[in-house]
């Protein structure tokens, strides 16, 4: 089973971008993190990092052959991406949404993601643990076509 | 008279996505109709697909010397891309707006396209068939220079 | 093959009500070119035009029986007549939304028309020829009874 | 005593309009319920539809010397029709508020009829038993003159 | 010079209808008090009720080529009528726009009448002198072509 | 056949609290009334209040096996309890919701009750008739199974 | 009988201040205009101008027992002053708002006044016979004493 | 290391209420589960389901000493209870939140749950497995003390 | 003369629940300043906490018979509780309303407290002083009956 | 220790504005209240009025040297002046606000007062004792410099 | 070339009121850098300060024939004086609006200013070099008469 | 000193787009001015522009080792790009926001940009001067490591 994780917009600035809320793990350690996890689950990861919306969704768009799930972490395309949300909508793979901080905190008007509600479910809040959630639940329950 | 039709993110996903909503063609489908309404006008069409906004920011500017008319279908960006609604804006050749849905269906409290107000007109809810009457439009009255 | 045209409030004054915004044209022309347009498509038109929303709703119900497609021209009672919309979604004949002006120019914060919804499509922005357009789709695909 | 039974736009339709959503009576049935109930509750009965609210608003002009109570149904004018909600309020007649479904089920963000102020009680969601009750609240306690 | 006064619906309760709120002055007080201020300014009036949106849009539209002024009580429909706004901003004669109460007073969160922008002005608060006023303005100040 | 009627928070003031808008009736008075009501339509009631939410939501709970019908008076946790409104989803017994007064007359921006729109319907305004009502519709309609 | 006439900040500036909006009468005008109404109608007018909301203030205070009523012109202070709001509601003297120009042709969302609510009634739109239709209507009906 | 599970309203309906959205597993079924996750990563857990706001409160404010973490699945309180809310960041414990389907599903113009903000994090979606990852994380890493 | 002080949630956590915002005095503390302030005013108190929202609303209605005044700590419930305002409002003993901490600090939209409008007055801000500030109040001026 | 005592505007009309609502209670009657209170607690009051809001502002600023405490009652301007707001937050010396009503009872959708978030708490409701409780808690508890 | 330098209320408070935002510049040290700088620009500068609205209403109208230009700190009544917004927009100088911090810092829900729009330009966050950079942008684009 | 000086979409179109409102420089004309401007400033400029919203959030982290302060002039993706804001948020070098024409003349509900609260400041509304004040403030004050 190969599970595709995909990070979003400005996660390559992890470790040096306000570590005192995102923590002083850095993108390669979050790699590092899910591939020794992967490797207990007997899953496979393939793990990606762009800044660029349009290569985001051509990513989401190629698991349709390539991939039994996905963990998407968006960072500030969760709260601004519909052409994401409409990616994610359009595949028959599962895809888990997952965030460092809980970004509920924020006590704001809106919902923080219009990802969540096509996604499975979602895990925030627990830094970099909540991609071995991700990849636990998938090993628990691979994608089912959605079709 | 040549007319670009440029459509955007995850409508190359069409016939695929969604099918009891967007119906079973794919974009292949859509181009070949498409052709074969142009060929009955007397126009020559360019037929593209993009899931990066800039690209289509990019190919809205070059419509400036290369092409009549522009059939737009900007699928999620036309609820989010500030950007692009410049980019049409910015261009004295004439949009038309058309989406395979009628998007106003959804009982939403903002207006679903951001980008209708700087086209010229809007065509929405006869599936592929939105494109066949944008082309009409235009071989009945070509852009005019808006300067 | 009878599609019943449907103008409401205000259309009467077409011509001398602020030409700029919505041309010379009188309802007398847009019936010639109604005409004109049915005849090129085969197809027979019934063209009427009232202030009174209550007639308008008879005229809507009548069309159960006696027209195979509505197009429809509200003007201001798409943005504020549920009565209207109730009578739309009552009956089993489709309906397309016409507008001479693009109505979404308006920067509001809510859609322009509560019509469009129950609609099968909508066509605004071209003048006169939103009816032309909207023959020309019930043309190429007569309504479907709805049940 | 003489209860005025009044009904607004599109009621007419009913029976023929979404079946599975207000039911397979027809406004005549409701009639025939009506004068039923009406004879075992020794009350006398006026029922009357109307697409026009200028018509509904004389009927209800009207009910100051002809009625000892109305029954109204309003349909989509309960919400829209602030000219309705005047004229019940100038009358010095109880007006009892039904509506076939429960009309709150829709979870909005106003609330669903502005009428409702203005009338003695509401009762909805009993489909054409909602009539039955309105006429046993009069027999059990008779229009009582506001002035 | 003739002046169009039209009242809306309800004002034919005048006197009977929350005398402690319009007064005890019936809407034929009214008509008689406007017919002795026009003799005093020397105007012709010609004073008319209806309950019936489209009747008051149908005189409004007669108004273009029968009187130099329109002083208007739209009663609820200043509030909810855009059809009303529209015909008023479609003829080329000055509309005055009268209300008996200070409809202001109603610690509202919108504009209580949308019928006030299309207006030369707006008078209201002094009862039935504000007919008076009105009729005093248009005697200073006839309708100026619009276009 | 065992028709259960629960009053919620503060109904035990009845009678004492603001006479001039909720009546001079004590609880025991409406009990007694519906104890009558009951006896007449031939069904049995179980007549409760209480206070505390939690209580109430028990007592829904218990309904699957122990009524045929449920008449609900939740005075102020209609407009806030979301935990109410759930349990009156969970259970197979039709719930009605009654009101001694027109709770529609406040002119606020929220529907003033989020019970409604899981419940058969709503009666209010007609003080302690409107539990006879309510017992009346039980009795022409018993409460349907829901799955 | 003395009437007050109180004109707020900015209106110094009348006549060279946008003159396409506000007219080419300076305030200087205004008060001649008024005096030679006063004359007419047989009143006295004490006219000032003040841009110190304080001022404005102390101004209606003192009206208590220097005038028989107020023609109060606060410019952008009717929107935003809610002192001056309390000072109008403090006095037993009545007052009429008047403004030049149509205030409620701004689209707003709100009402563009807040002392309308505490006025006797409002005049706006004619320009400086504003002032004059609010003169007239003192010398038709004197302040009368709120207590 | 002992986890307290606790379970908010109507939870104790589980596999009766709506099992198209929440499943067929009773609460039972899910406190078996439960019990042989936290024996495969030994833990002990204490399992506990209440329909009452303020006994949920009491157990929070229990744990203080009896337990080193919270799996809270508080339901319909999630959206609600400001109280618990209070509760929870009044101790020292940390707290996950669970839910079986995916809350934000739901479009709606607010946060589905005001706990968020005080857990340590958020995890939904994913039915009854949500509890076993939660206690997964506490086996990771463990409550820290807030002080 | 006896006050009722009634404390709300998670009050029971004083001294341990965020003492940088609340202080370092126990609920117990407070208890003995209440006394002791009591003693020197001459009056008795009888001091209560409860986590229920129910047993406060039971509490408040026993004032009805047992106390001259009440001095009410609601904590979250102040912002929640609908239940709780039509408890206050149902008796006829006047209600302090107090916070330890001043309330109106948070910036937020709406009002911090919906039972302030039911209560005779706020005191909020002084820690527990707030307790002392209410007592004297109740000295200088006991609870008057407000039938 | 010198306490200032600060008015707004308006409150130069107590007693004979609105007497239902504010009592008859004049300014110079609450003056001679707060000395009395002042000389039985042993502190200074110096106490003023004005209707000016920079004068207001000017008088907080020079507490900074010339009082221990500020008991203010900035009536309308605590909902408008966001300069007094600023001034408060200026100056190292606690700010008491009172208002002598309940200024909560207003059921409106803002706080109030913009001013409570700066003071170091708030006091309503009690007539004139709410500046002999203002009093009493400066006497318990002198400002603390907030530097 | 004059230019005018006005400060609205509670700048005079500058290096005392919350140094770790606004610094530790006195409005002194503002002043004397303002000189220097408009000496190395070679334009005359007048430096004033009020905390009266009404006066700064006063020194911009009588920049119309005094001063080539205005750098305008408004302070809090950038947010919220009208008045202001008016007597910007009656001269015919332009003004720059200036703040010592960046004002779009805090995360509000309106623009933090209302005089921008009336205003040739903003420039806000560097501290006292605002007044340097406004300076810098006359002495290059000296107030361009905007009739 | 290096500066790097971004620019986002269309304005590569400058001079071309709506001249009126954006002048007739092309965006080599102000890059022009930059050299200009930076060479009398002794700094150096490294000038781009792209439509891409991907590349520009690329630059900004490269400029963590080659610039010493960021000009941004986002164009829409100011008001739209949550990435890009948390992009400057990202690294340790100030950047200036410029925009040519005052954005806040729009007089929206919203503050025209989101990236304002993580830039060291604003400047706008000069045309391309706005890009000379923001290099004579790098001048005057070089980017402050934020670490």
């Amino acid at each position: 089973m190969t599970i595709l994780i995909l990070n979003g917009p400005n996660l390559n600035m992890l470790g040096t971008r306000e570590p005192e809320l995102y923590g002083r793990d850095t993108l390669a350690d979050i790699e590092a993190y899910c591939t020794q996890e992967s490797e207990r689950l007997g899953v496979t990861v393939d793990f990606r990092q762009t800044n660029h919306e349009g290569v985001l969704i051509d990513w989401v768009h190629g698991a349709q052959d390539n991939a039994e799930g996905i963990v998407l972490n968006a960072a500030a395309l969760a709260r601004t991406s519909l052409s994401l949300h409409d990616a994610v909508a359009a595949i028959n793979v599962d895809v888990i949404e997952v965030h460092l901080t809980n970004i509920y905190k924020r006590d704001g008007t809106r919902p923080p993601s219009m990802l969540s509600r096509v996604c499975r479910g979602v895990i925030c809040g627990f830094s970099k643990r909540v991609y071995g959630l991700a990849l636990q639940e998938f090993a628990w329950q691979p994608s089912i076509n959605k079709d």
